[in-house]
């Protein structure tokens, strides 16, 4: 593992509804890496810390990523971190480019030698930094990602043995880094929740079977809803929230 | 509706551990149909009923039925009810016949013109007979049947309007009914869980996407676990039980 990466606070600091809410930028490689971090106030010590990638044309503080962290931060006590991945938020050069634009970009990316490369080494020096915080520390971690955050994801958690449990969804196996996600599904073996929406226009359903299938971690369940790629139902978020506190803090709660 | 049919209390009654269990005999069109309610002991006043139909080999007070009874009373206050299918526990000539004969003998029954029929009026009778106890009275009704409980439960929560949740699973479009499950899985209304073994070899995996896309409710979700036929986890009963409880107590506790 290589050092631990400079951290930059950027100061932009919120505290509402009972989460205290940081921004802050990382050199990885190179390349700037932006993100927020999300904790309870008057945390001290070592907690669980919950990962959240965002999909294609969002960004570390867009609605589901910020409710999600919330609720991690306010119902269990943990800390979130979400970055921006290449293209998106804070590391557009643009920010007024509109959602097809990025997308289409985002689809670039992806084809591109070394983008998955990439995204895994901005997660894992974003966790090193993170634990950094002493109300961080060195707790258990786990993954939350769909669609981009499952491209991603699946080879970041595949490669990261101190990430203990993950959600992945809204992706199958297809597009330019097929072959690799399915080697890397094939290597995962902390407990998986997949998310599937059943009428997903984007992702064919035989090919979401498909990466489900070669997930190779044993305790793994799909959940499926009717709709549309971007319309996973409010149950679905509840439902991941319980599933990673389950397994981040076992003693916590009736969290089966 | 015909007229309520004439209820033999037992006198089986056992109380244990916060829930009172008692046996029944209800006279359905000349077939003796065996069953047992769960309420709480000191229950008074109507409330959410629960019945639960039990799989191929099993009866009505088997493993699985008598948990998921016991964990719809104790937690939620329920009422639940199960009775024998026909050919199974006290609908069985010979008590000592193995799993192999009472096996095969459900698919002959299944194979038998008016089974449905038959099977979907024993419950009938059952929900008409057990809500005229006034600790279940006219409470809304929920619906809870794998495999076998889904062949006739399907047909059962079609035609009962007062059933107004349901879960489902372990079965697909096969078999001596397939067409006509298709039929009555299209006219489902209520919100439906389906359950899914995803190593099922009994029922083929795309027989099962066959039927749960044919469920016509819009609020509906499928969860698949890895696994045989046989081994859903417990995870699935607790969400069930969480999910019937959200639908027949809304406003009971944090149930989402």
């Amino acid at each position: 593992m290589s050092q631990t990466p400079p951290v930059r606070w950027t100061g932009d600091t919120h505290r509402t509804d009972g989460v205290l809410e940081r921004g802050f930028t990382l050199e990885v490689e190179g390349r700037r890496v932006p993100g927020v971090v999300w904790t309870p106030p008057d945390a001290e010590g070592a907690r669980p810390l919950v990962l959240i990638g965002h999909g294609a044309t969002a960004h570390k503080t867009f609605g589901y990523v910020s409710a999600l962290a919330r609720d991690l931060v306010r119902k269990h006590g943990f800390a979130a971190v979400a970055i921006d991945g290449a293209g998106h938020g804070d590391r557009r050069p643009n920010p007024g480019d509109d959602e097809t634009r990025i997308f289409s970009d985002f689809l670039g990316e992806w084809s591109r030698d070394g983008s998955t490369d990439e995204a895994v080494a901005d997660w894992q020096a974003t966790l090193d930094a993170v634990r950094q915080l002493p109300e961080v520390g060195d707790g258990p971690v786990g993954y939350w990602g769909l669609s981009m955050g499952t491209i991603y994801g699946v080879p970041l958690v595949a490669a990261e043995r101190r990430i203990q449990v993950a959600v992945f969804g809204l992706m199958g196996l297809v597009g330019p880094t097929r072959d690799r996600m399915g080697v890397d599904a094939r290597n995962l073996a902390c407990p998986v929740l997949f998310i599937q929406q059943w009428d997903d226009s984007l992702i064919p359903r035989d090919s979401v079977f498909e990466l489900f299938e070669a997930v190779g971690s044993l305790d793994k369940r799909l959940h499926a809803s009717p709709g549309e790629h971007s319309k996973v139902p409010a149950e679905e978020f509840v439902f991941s929230s319980r599933f990673l506190a389950r397994h981040l803090a076992p003693g916590d709660d009736d969290l089966t």
